[in-house]
């Protein structure tokens, strides 16, 4: 079996995986928990990491531990920086060295990006972006991450140039499971029709969104609409929503959509309703491409310098 | 002292409203609770409004009480009906008789309004209408009632023409309680300009609304944003979109507002930045109104029909 040569971790709010990389950035093995970053308090961080690690250090030497993600939140476990965009998505010079009391990893966080034309931030989606960059070129112009707070991205020469965060995915949450509409929208059916059309009504009149989503209560008491039908017509209002305010970021383009798979279909089905084609991509592939490319960039830089 | 001679009803989803009446529709007396529609089961209707109004029954006779709002929904004491607009806000001859356990109370629901072509719903609101109607006269085409679900209604000739519904109070509470946001929004101050430019930002490009609002939070975190400024733009956003939504309701009218003190005036300031005059009522006052003129409307009907 191949030697672990580094550790690539990918640390948000909610999760924190942890994969062991051979030298040539095949993943050897894989472990994750539920210590995200929003459960921890500043010093339980290391502990949180060791125990998933711990079984893949040597007892001698230091093995270089790659970090992204909310870990480098305020509230993480040290805070790194922000790169103001326009800028390469990540920037190997730019790591906050983390003092861990283990002796056996050497923690770096990689900076997440900030704009402040129009104010916004992203901590880990940079890392997919860098990975979506080294392992497709610039065949993306556009990149849409969908989630909890959906991010839109423009590329141009490797940089991203601009972006603009949605909270679709928390306010889906927030509308489903604790509004009026809930009594509603309790299913696990799906009902394409309904959400195409809601797309299709959000990006045609966005200024009437709003009136929309108290709607979905009047016709299931009026109308009987089923919960299916309901709970894919919410979802459709607010992705429509969403691709009404980024039409400067899909019209004429190829999206790359990056995402978890029932999610990135519902946007790839919205997309093509309005002409766009996109591809889609596992934030899993390119969060651990784009960490390999800032490791394989650090050991050439360390190797030159020994030269 | 003048002799009770009707009780008038208020019943929202989470308070209970009661107030003994005399025949010239004056306040004998007055009393409150939190049993609103919402925490309470069919078979506890009566026993909550008992409470309340005991000790204004007589020991023989029955006493009309008349009640408005969700006590009349599906999950209230009993189903009132819907009336379909365009129609009178109340029509004295549709009430819904609740047949209770104590002789000394003869209990009648209102009917709520719906409209089918764009599937709308309201229950109590219409009673404020009515009163508006009765103290008013013809005076104002359009109402704003700014709330947990804010309502825009057209009238016409003493009728509702159309209506909308929007869930801009509950979309805030959510927002500003249990969202991301809820770190940075956390003030009892006010920042009037925020608020402002807020709502005309909204006006004139509702499509950007979405990504407004993840805005709030990078400002925090980037700019320091204060929490009282990031508030009242939260408020503006939301209150913005809803004008953005109903341009057709006060575009070039005059319009009155019903709600609580605090939330009309931002409503008045949002609708004066936008050039337009609104006059401001007390719900309760117009609550009573309304339902002092159905009580009338029926004492006219039974003694006509004596004579």
């Amino acid at each position: 079996m191949p030697q672990i040569e580094w550790i690539a971790v990918d640390w948000g709010t909610t999760h924190l995986r942890a994969y062991a990389m051979s030298a040539d950035h095949q993943v050897l093995a894989d472990a994750q928990s539920t210590d995200g970053m929003g459960s921890l308090a500043p010093d339980e961080f290391e502990s949180a990491l060791l125990q998933l690690i711990s079984p893949w250090l040597p007892e001698l030497g230091d093995i270089p531990v790659l970090a992204c993600g909310m870990v480098g939140a305020r509230q993480g476990w040290q805070e790194a920086d922000y790169l103001n965009v326009p800028t390469e998505p990540v920037v190997p010079s730019n790591l906050t060295r983390v003092s861990s009391l283990d002796a056996r990893i050497q923690v770096s966080i990689l900076p997440g990006l900030c704009q402040t034309h129009e104010a916004d931030v992203m901590r880990g989606e940079e890392v997919q972006i860098a990975g979506l960059l080294a392992t497709q070129g610039a065949e993306f112009s556009s990149v849409c991450l969908p989630g909890t707070h959906s991010k839109w991205v423009r590329l141009a020469q490797g940089q991203v140039i601009r972006f603009s965060t949605f909270m679709t995915g928390e306010m889906f949450a927030l509308l489903s499971e604790q509004s009026i509409l809930r009594h509603g929208v309790n299913s696990n059916e799906w009902d394409d029709t309904a959400f195409l059309s809601a797309v299709e009504q959000a990006v045609a009149a966005p200024e009437q969104w709003l009136s929309g989503l108290f709607r979905i209560r009047a016709k299931g008491l009026l109308e009987q609409m089923p919960a299916n039908t309901a709970r894919a017509h919410l979802s459709g209002l607010l992705i429509g929503a969403e691709l009404a305010a980024t039409q400067s970021y899909w019209q004429g383009q190829r999206i790359a959509l990056i995402g978890e798979d029932n999610l990135i279909e519902h946007y790839a089905a919205a997309l093509q309703q309005l002409g766009i084609d996109s591809e889609s991509f596992s934030p899993k592939t390119m969060t651990l491409a784009g960490l390999s490319d800032v490791y394989q960039a650090l050991t050439k830089t360390r190797n030159s310098h020994v030269t």
